[in-house]
């Protein structure tokens, strides 16, 4: 599991005066570089190994402005070529939202998805984890 | 079904050269402005009256920088006091993206979900579609 | 001098309740996309020519959300091989934000400023104008 | 002088492979929270004490994905109501960017410029110092 803090700026929030829904998917593609870089050493986006095929994310509990925010980072699901990537932010130690992303290892040159084999298996096995408890 | 317009801004792309993922979540928040306008018909913050529960999205070919994006917003499912809001992007004539935000009518002063009733489950209820074949 | 309507997102707004003030960079790059095509005329990146040296925005008044803003854009100054975008946002009529933008026509493969010349110049030159009288 | 260091995301990118030249004026309002926090302690977006009347930014070289960027925030002007926030943008020790920002002290509810005073005007000039060298 990555773990990461992300702090948030005044313009992440909206005029409902929390964090805007939309900020989620980019502070989790954020905590994903910790993952993009089992692919990508140097994470040069011309050596870039990876296609998003789905994103969800629930919102359980509002996120504010002026305090940190925790987002934690796992594989849920490893499949042939694709596999999930759960995610959870905490603020003041709840969970606020959980988020699930598919990824599909590809080849950007041949457009077709590639087996996830060998070390790089291993790598993402090692960062494997079910979904909390309290999820 | 509501059907808007929108152009690519350059800051819209990201390295890979076409639209980032993240882009498609703020899309069409941008044009549920429609679906808003039911519940709060001149969108002032001070009188919202929904949060977001969950949202999803695919992602089932690229969009790129340079060609407008058709964006197509319904109801596929009206609750007690939720609601989903699908959502199609399409570039070229191509089905690109489907997204689902569950929304829930509510109350922000005593912090309660709020049956949705009288004219307002009647507007809801006139935009009720069902998913398209391609989908 | 181009005009465009942007209409407000939710996101787009911050606690205060209004726009946002990062918002301004982003709506007058997303207007730009008229200026961009005076240089590449189907927006294709891989043949983009120019770099951005410098942008200015002055902030007049609010924006508020749930009412269309416009933009205008236009040429107002042309030097050998950068020129200056001047760009306005009004709402409701009033000139709420001025901003300038300093642009070169670049050559991305041999990272050198390329002069402005023939017909290129002859249609900056032709979205030429003045700074408005209420700026 | 707050220094922090920002980790860019691939959504930071744009299809010409660096950072986004609208992404500055958004990793400069973060790096301001230290100085916000001056004016509002807690971050309370309710007590807010200041509105934006001028943002500039310089780009002199590239920012790329992959690499930590470091930003100095500091008070180069400190005027009645008004004071201007300078903030540097480095990679790889490198200085890319330069930003000024025109910040006015202000009561939102009655809507006027407040002058900056005592132990606030103290804080304020504990932070002010002048350009770089390399500027």
């Amino acid at each position: 599991m990555f773990v990461r803090t992300v702090e948030p700026a005044f313009y992440d929030t909206d005029a409902l005066g929390h964090v805007n829904n939309t900020r989620l998917p980019a502070w989790f593609e954020l905590a994903r570089n910790d993952l993009f870089r089992l692919f990508t050493p140097d994470l040069d986006p011309r050596k870039w190994r990876l296609i998003m095929a789905r994103m969800e994310v629930d919102y359980r509990a509002e996120l504010q402005y002026g305090r940190e925010i925790e987002i934690r980072t796992y594989v849920s699901r490893l499949g042939n070529s694709s596999f999930t990537v759960s995610q959870e932010a905490r603020q003041d130690g709840q969970l606020t939202n959980l988020g699930h992303t598919v990824m599909v290892h590809f080849d950007h040159a041949t457009k077709q998805a590639v087996p996830i084999e060998g070390a790089l298996r291993e790598a993402l096995e090692a960062h494997r984890q079910e979904e909390p408890a309290d999820a």
